[in-house]
């Protein structure tokens, strides 16, 4: 089966002005909406990341990357300082659209590294840069693969897998995280049959997760969060599949909020789960899940009655012992403790 | 502490025409506006419960049955036997409201073979139907109080309690079922403090439970149900208390969806679970939880991507070793099996 994914970021060669474009698939109006949006300047590159239009950490560091190279495409200045001035003021802008955004300070600091460490003129610098991010966008295409290339030892023909949240081709620059084995399934025509959390209070699996499985043809049944442990109990699940957001050296593993209750409801089906990650979200800093600060959201997302108090955590730590599995682009990890661990 | 609790259904006296009125809140626009509605015509009852204006088994009885006495005493039949026969119609037309619903086909038949064991003239069978309704109302209304009572045993002063949906006054003709203990609790100068999961997809819990209890100044936080797990994590629940649609005669039992998930939950982290529920609840003609129907719901309440599948069940069984015990108005059972019991 040949598979057909959304493009979620991408380098277009020329906008009306001639010069290349930032080219993004609108993320806020999925699944009622397929809009795409051709951007070439700071500011609405800085507004597509902080609304949300594009989401999920490697698409972000894909698409500040790209939309650094393609403002800098524009920069007037001819001078090789002007144009380096210019272009760290423009990454620390687009930095702040999303401060917690690991990848995004990531990606923006390899270019800026980049082009400052180099002695090439005006011309030269920006190539440079559309170079880079291109890297950046098809380093992650080909760690999304080799993902589901480890993930796939954990299917078989037929497999029915649950997720939650969106750990797919919307979230990467690829064929996703949590996914991608899902689709190296279906290349292999396998048939994979998928069950998608919808993943409260925003919805992300309900409107991404199942719009980007079903437009490639892939079944996906919708159930509310609760209902996860009642569909394991018909035995209608084989394995549970779900990204993460950083993992300590232990193997804890903070992740969308609801993960971690998934995970107790899988333990008590004797169902696996298992975590997908590039190698790049273990945080060898922290010892173990305690660690990770876990950010609260506004109490708008939930709030019905204004009287009544509010409690919303963004994440989760499901602790090492209820993850049967890692699934990254090294390969497939039964256990993971890099506490003590050199290199 | 003295509460001031919502009337969810009363008689009043006299309604423009001097005849009695029944008298509800409507639950179908809360918690954004408090509307009180007088209903007098079968149209109006059957309405009412179609649309959730009021709902919950015993809260569905007890509006049922004064709607039909209320409507009674407007029937032009000035005979027994024209009486009789439209009262038939009558009560066999509010029972159409809602065909799943036991209460209600209970309530109404309750009353109409009152009625017709009866040798009564037309008025004194209009009184005689006024006080039958009045009867479910009060029956309900104290056998919440002794459910209260017998939950009080797991509580204590400053208790932590989570619930799910809305097993509390709105759902009854009194202080509820597993709301009920915190009720007493609160009472008796405890200061219970609750986490209600909102309880997808319909909300039952953000709109109703948040609603009730913060109205009647008992502190309440909203949570996702997906976030159970984590603040179980954190050690801010002490004792999950919820309500039951169903029990099967060794004490599996049906509620919400999500009740399920629920209770892994709470046994992963060695925390009580109880059930609360008035005892006519246990269905003995069930040996287990495996033969309880489950009903699905439409799809609508879920989906957001037309071409992704739902699964949408209403309820959940939950299998008696995950229940730490069953609080009755005949007492608290910490186990419940009456698979070959007599009587």
């Amino acid at each position: 089966m040949k598979l057909s994914l959304p493009v979620v970021v991408q380098k277009l060669e020329a906008g009306k002005d001639g010069l290349p474009v930032l080219d993004i698939l609108d993320q806020s109006l999925l699944p009622s909406q397929i809009v795409r949006l051709q951007l070439t300047t700071p500011e609405a590159v800085q507004e597509a990341i902080r609304s949300l239009r594009v989401r999920g950490a490697p698409a972000i560091g894909g698409a500040a990357a790209m939309g650094l190279a393609v403002c800098a495409c524009r920069f007037p200045e001819q001078t090789r300082d002007g144009f380096l001035n210019h272009l760290r003021q423009t990454g620390d802008y687009l930095k702040a659209a999303r401060p917690t955004a690991v990848n995004l300070a990531w990606a923006i600091d390899r270019c800026l590294q980049r082009a400052f460490g180099s002695m090439a003129d005006v011309s030269a610098l920006r190539q440079l840069l559309l170079d880079e991010a291109q890297a950046v966008i098809d380093e992650d295409r080909a760690l999304c693969e080799s993902i589901g290339e480890a993930g796939l030892a954990i299917l078989r023909p037929h497999v029915r897998v649950l997720t939650h949240c969106n750990a797919g081709a919307l979230a990467t620059c690829g064929i996703g995280t949590a996914l991608a084995p899902i689709y190296k399934a279906a290349e292999h025509g396998w048939c994979p049959e998928v069950f998608s959390d919808e993943t409260r209070p925003l919805l992300q699996g309900a409107r991404l997760t199942a719009w980007e499985l079903s437009s490639c043809g892939i079944p996906v049944t919708t159930i509310c969060d609760s209902m996860a442990a009642q569909v394991m109990r018909e035995g209608r699940v084989d394995v549970v599949i779900v990204g993460a957001d950083r993992v300590a050296a232990n193997g804890d593993a903070a992740n969308k909020i609801g993960t971690y209750q998934l995970a107790i409801a899988a333990n008590y089906h004797h169902i696996p789960f298992y975590i997908a990650l590039p190698y790049s979200t273990i945080d060898r800093t922290l010892a173990d899940g305690s660690l990770i600060p876990i950010e609260q959201r506004s109490a708008d997302e939930i709030q019905h009655c204004p009287n009544a108090a509010v409690y919303n955590p963004a994440f989760d730590v499901t602790p090492h012992e209820l993850i049967s599995g890692y699934i990254t682009e090294r390969g497939l990890f039964k256990t993971l403790d890099l506490n003590g661990v050199q290199g």
